[in-house]
C-alpha cells in the first residue's frame, strides 16, 4: 500500500504492483517530454501569473458594475463549462463565495434554455462566452440567441455585459475584437478539458469571489511535486490501469458528497475524451470513466461491482467527516425499527464516512483494484491539488497507451454530417 | 432492422440478428413463467387498480388538507425514489402538475440534507417514507431526524404530514399501525427497482396531479403487446446483448433531451443492480450500464465511444422535435463565426433532433450495435410504455444470464460491514 499523506489531501493505493523502476523513469520521462516540448501548455498554468492578474485586474476596474449584477450566464459546453461548474460545486459553500448565480447556457435543448433564463436580464446578468475557437455549434447559436434576445450590442454600455474567453488569434477574438467587446486569451496548446487553470476558470472563479492563487498554488504543488518525483504513487497507479485496461476497461469514482456531483462530471470527461483514441500502432484504446455518489449509488450501482463481472476498478473520493459536524441522527428508538439504532446520536457525517469505509472494505475484500483520495478540507487549495492530480494521472495513462491524450478526432465526424444534414 | 412504429414511442433496431425462433420461444417462456410463477409481482402492476383505486380515494378525502402543502417530501433511497424522480423528471412541464414543490430526502450527506429542507415546515409539507422494510439505514435515520425536527406524531393533526409507503407485514407497517400514521401496501415480491407502478409511485404521482390511470394503460399496453409476441424487437435486442455480454459489455442509454436526466438514473439502478450477478453456474455476469445526455455529452463521452474500445453498444432515447418549437436560433451573422451559419433560423429542437441523428450515423457508420427510441409526444401513457419497456428488456437479459434479476446479496455485504465499524 503506498501512503502519500498531507495536510490538505490524501492519497492510498490499497493495491499492490510491480511495476520497475525502469518503467516508471519511462514514463515520467515521457511527461517531462510533454511539457518541454509544450506539447499541451496545460503543465504550466499552476506557475503562470497572466491570466489571475488580468482576472484581477479586471474585477478591479468593474467592481461596482460586478456588485449590481445577480447572475453570471457561461455560455460554452464540454471542457468550456464542467471545470468551472466542477470548482463552484465544491466550494459554492464558503464563506468567500458572492451571492451571484451561475447559469449555464450549453445545451440545445429548447426546454432547458427557457428555463435556464428565467429571470435573466440585461441590467442584472453578465455573459460569458467560453469557446476555444467560437465555432462550437451549441455555444455560436446559444451566443446568437442571447446577443438577439438581450441586445447586447446595442451601446458600449451594453457591452460591458459580455465577456469573451477563447483562443488567441480565434473567430471569437476577432469577432470580440471587432465589435468592442472584452476578451481573456486561452493559449492554443491548452486543451478544452485540461483549460480549467487558464483564464477560462480563473476569470469566472474570481467574479464569484474565489481565492484564485490558492486554487493555482494547490495545483502547482501537485505538479511541482510530481516533476520532483514526489508523487510516485500517480506513476504506479496509471501504469496499472493501463496493463490492466483489457480485462479492467472501466474506472469508478466512487465520490462521498454531493459537493462532488459535478466534479464526477469533469472526471467522465477529462478520462474518457482523452483516453479513448486510436494509438501510434492503430490499435483502439481506452479506459471508461464512472462516476458515482455515495452513499446514494451504493442503492444502484454496488450490487454490480460486487457481485458482475470483474471488470472495474474502484476510486474512492471522499471529505474528512470533521468537515460538517452537523446535523446528527437523533436518539429516538422507533418501535419495530430497532436493528437500526446503532447510528442513533451519531453525525450524519460519521455515518456517511462509515458507509464510505464499509463499501470500500466490502470491494476490498473482493479483490478489486482499489484507492482512496480523501479530502482533509475543501477549499481552493485542495481543489487546485485535486485537478492537478487528475489531469497527471491521465497523462500518465495517455502516454502509456501511445496516444495523443488532447485531441479528440472523433468528435469532428458529427460535426461534418450535422452540416450535411442541415444542407440537404 | 426492426421497426416497431406506434402513436406514442417508436422502437427501432439499427443491427441484423440471427437469433432463431426457438431461442426466441426460450426467453419467452421463461418470462411467462416467471410471471406466472409470482417470481416478481411486477408484471401485473399495470393490471391492478387497487393502488390507484387507494391513491384516489386518500386525494378525495384530503383534498383541502394537499391543497394547503407547498412541499411534498420523500424519505426513500434507490428503488424507493429513482423511479418517481424519473416520472417527475419527464412530465413536471404538463399543465396538470401541480405547483407542490418535490423534495428528495435520501442522502446522508449532511449539507444536501440541510439544503433540502431550506423552507420546509410542518404546516406546509407532507412527508412520505418509502422503504419495502423501513430498516434501510439511510431511510430510518432520516425518518428520525423529520420526526424530531418536526415534531410530526404529536398529535393526530400533525400525524396528517406523514404516510408511510411499505410491505405488507414490515417493521415499517406495523410502526405505523402502532402510531397511527396512513400507510399504503407494497406487495412483497414487488422489488424495489420495479416497484415504480405499485404504491410507491403512484401515490406520490397522483398527489403531484398527473394521470395514473394513463401511465399504467401505457404499460398494461406494453406488457399486454410483449405477452401477445407482438413486440419481438425486445426479445432480439436481449438475446443480442446478452450473447456478446463479453466483448460489449457496456450498454449505453444516450437520452437527447434534458428530461430524461433522472429517467436516465433510473435506467441505471434497474439495468445495473438486476444484471450484475453471480449466475446458476457460479459465474460472475453483468452488464453495466451508462447514461448520457445529448448533446451535451457528445463534447465529453463521444470521442471514446467513436474511437476508443469497441465494447459498448448505443441506444438512442430522443424525443419528437415537434415536442418544442420555440425558441429557434435568430438570423444573425455573426463575422468571423460565419460557418456556423447554417442552422440560422433553425428551431433548437431541430437543431438538437439533427445532433442526435449526425451521432447516430458517426457511431452506426463505426459498426457499433444501435437502436433507437423516440418519444412521439411525452405524457403518461408514453413513460408507462418507456418504463415497461426497459422493465421487460431487462427481465429478458437476466432470464438469458440465468440469475435472478430481482434480489441484490452483494449489497448487504456492506451493511453488515457499516454496523460492526459502528460497535467496535
Amino acid at each position: 500500500m503506498e501512503n502519500k499523506q498531507d495536510c490538505m489531501v490524501n492519497f492510498s493505493l490499497h493495491f499492490s504492483h510491480t511495476h520497475s523502476q525502469s518503467e516508471c523513469d519511462g514514463v515520467f520521462n515521457g511527461i517531462l517530454q510533454e511539457r518541454e516540448s509544450k506539447k499541451s501548455g496545460y503543465y504550466d498554468l499552476p506557475f503562470k501569473s497572466c491570466a489571475l492578474q488580468e482576472a484581477r485586474a479586471y474585477i478591479k476596474e468593474n467592481e461596482q458594475f460586478l456588485d449590481s449584477l445577480s447572475y453570471l450566464v457561461i455560455i460554452g459546453i464540454g471542457g468550456s463549462s464542467l471545470g468551472l461548474k466542477a470548482i463552484d460545486g465544491m466550494l459554492e459553500h464558503l464563506p468567500c463565495r458572492n451571492a451571484l448565480k451561475l447559469v449555464f447556457l450549453e445545451h440545445t435543448d429548447p426546454l432547458h434554455i427557457v428555463k435556464a433564463l428565467q429571470g435573466v436580464a440585461l441590467h442584472n446578468a453578465l455573459f460569458i462566452v467560453i469557446s476555444k475557437s467560437g465555432t462550437t455549434i451549441e455555444t455560436s447559436s446559444l451566443l446568437k440567441y442571447v446577443l438577439e434576445r438581450y441586445k447586447v450590442l446595442e451601446s458600449a454600455e451594453s457591452k460591458r455585459h459580455l465577456l469573451a474567453i477563447t483562443d488567441k488569434d480565434s473567430p471569437l477574438e476577432a469577432w470580440a475584437k471587432s465589435v468592442k467587446v472584452k476578451y481573456f486569451e486561452i493559449m492554443p496548446n491548452v486543451g478544452g478539458r485540461f483549460s480549467i487553470l487558464s483564464a477560462v476558470g480563473l476569470v469566472p472563479l474570481a467574479i464569484l469571489g474565489f481565492d484564485i492563487e490558492a486554487l493555482l498554488q494547490g495545483a502547482a504543488k501537485m505538479t511541482q511535486g510530481f516533476f520532483e518525483r514526489k508523487e510516485e504513487h500517480i506513476l504506479y497507479k496509471a501504469l496499472t490501469y493501463a496493463k490492466q485496461r483489457e480485462h479492467i476497461p472501466m474506472n469508478v469514482l466512487f465520490s462521498y458528497s454531493s459537493l462532488f456531483r459535478q466534479f464526477n462530471a469533469w472526471y467522465v470527461q477529462l478520462w474518457g475524451e482523452s483516453l479513448g483514441k486510436i494509438n501510434v500502432n492503430g490499435e483502439k484504446v481506452g479506459l471508461t470513466p464512472i462516476a458515482l455518489i455515495g452513499s446514494i449509488d451504493q442503492h444502484s450501482f454496488l450490487q454490480l461491482i460486487v457481485q458482475g463481472v470483474r471488470d472495474k476498478s474502484v476510486t474512492f473520493l471522499s471529505l474528512n467527516p470533521a468537515h460538517s459536524l452537523k446535523p446528527s441522527i437523533p436518539d429516538i428508538r422507533i418501535p419495530y425499527l430497532e436493528s437500526t439504532d446503532f447510528v442513533n446520536n451519531q453525525s450524519f457525517a460519521t455515518l456517511l464516512h462509515n458507509q464510505r469505509l464499509a463499501t470500500m472494505q466490502t470491494i476490498e475484500n473482493e479483490g478489486i483494484t482499489t484507492d482512496c483520495i480523501e479530502v482533509m478540507g475543501l477549499c481552493e487549495e485542495s481543489v487546485g491539488i485535486l485537478i492537478a492530480y487528475f489531469e497527471l494521472l491521465t497523462s500518465c495513462v495517455g502516454n502509456i497507451f501511445e496516444i495523443d491524450t488532447y485531441n479528440q478526432p472523433g468528435v469532428e465526424f458529427g460535426k461534418v454530417r450535422l452540416k450535411k444534414l442541415f444542407e440537404s
